[in-house]
């Protein structure tokens, strides 16, 4: 086989537009609701951009609330059908910090923070990234059934299972926002103003 | 915020060693069986090389054979939590596409033939990558009595969810031989030959 014919490498790059976002950011969010607020405004702008579906997320670290990484759902922009936003935002992270395990020896907790629930896909990133607390948005079936976006088959105790990793979760942070950021996607869909992916639904 | 001190992408790229292995393989494997020998190869190769875990996928065109991509456990190499052996490989198929569905109209149908059972994580990103079929060697129970790795929870009814997305899979292609490559695996761990990741178990 000519192996210089395969790709060797891949790369997910941040859409252009959240440097301009995060400009007015401070390099500290104390409190989630804060770092929830900043994830409902990136996953906003991000459907509306193009850039992929209306999916953010933050990695804090959990006590001072130094924002380490942002990732946005860069299906569409990066061409990678695994480039979710907690994909994008978990490696940044690893690559800020240099380390595959954000929950290594000698390294402050950090907090993944976002708008929606974590795909399975997703669930089983967060659970391999070291992160240690998980906070959530909108929850699952209600992404599901905002967005029409498939979010895979998840076990009934999913949030026992992140416990059992040492990882605590918390639900529904500023919801009601968050659901108007979903609902404001969905609306654009249905006028047929976006482009949909995630969409398979048999052979 | 200085957005500049965040990162803005990151990278994942085969181990150099793969070149290597893949220099006498033809462009095309026309049998899974075929398919499923090159990822015992190389998921036992990527342990020994100390680039990852013992785990590997190849991404090719089912009715050809074609070779699209390959992937190993890249964890260790890359520094990144999710570039398990499938992520890698799919994305890097996605990359040579130019598409992030390799299910997309036009397309060959995609097939994804793993060592060992996809965990949680790669579950889901099986399920949104367009491929049309998967072919597993080792299950996942086994997997993890073998290597003690952490696959995560996955549904009861993982196989049907696959089917009921239009991705049919197939077990136990050549098992026992997957089973010698992680069983020699564990060897070494046991031994304290090599390093062990994904092993958190509690706060």
């Amino acid at each position: 086989m000519d192996h210089a014919a395969l790709p060797q490498s891949f790369t997910i790059t941040l859409p252009a537009w959240v440097a301009d976002e995060l400009a007015h950011v401070p390099d500290e969010l104390p409190s989630p609701e804060e770092r929830m607020a900043l994830a409902h405004r990136l996953a906003d702008r991000n459907w509306r951009e193009g850039t992929g579906g209306p999916f953010a997320a933050v990695v804090a670290e959990r006590e001072t609330g130094r924002i380490v990484s942002v990732g946005v759902n860069a299906v569409l922009a990066s061409g990678v059908s695994s480039a979710h936003a907690e994909i994008v935002a978990l490696g940044l992270a690893q690559a800020r910090a240099g380390a595959w395990d954000l929950g290594g020896d000698g390294m402050p907790a950090h907090e993944l923070v976002v708008n929606a629930r974590p795909c399975v896909q997703c669930y089983g990133a967060t659970l391999w990234s070291g992160v240690r607390s998980l906070v959530i948005g909108v929850d699952g079936p209600e992404v599901e059934a905002i967005t029409t976006f498939d979010e895979g088959p998840m076990v009934g105790d999913w949030v026992e299972q992140f416990a059992a990793r040492g990882i605590a979760v918390t639900r529904d942070l500023l919801h009601d926002e968050g659901v108007a950021v979903l609902s404001a996607y969905r609306r654009a869909v249905d006028a047929g103003q976006v482009t949909v992916y995630n969409a398979r639904t048999g052979a």
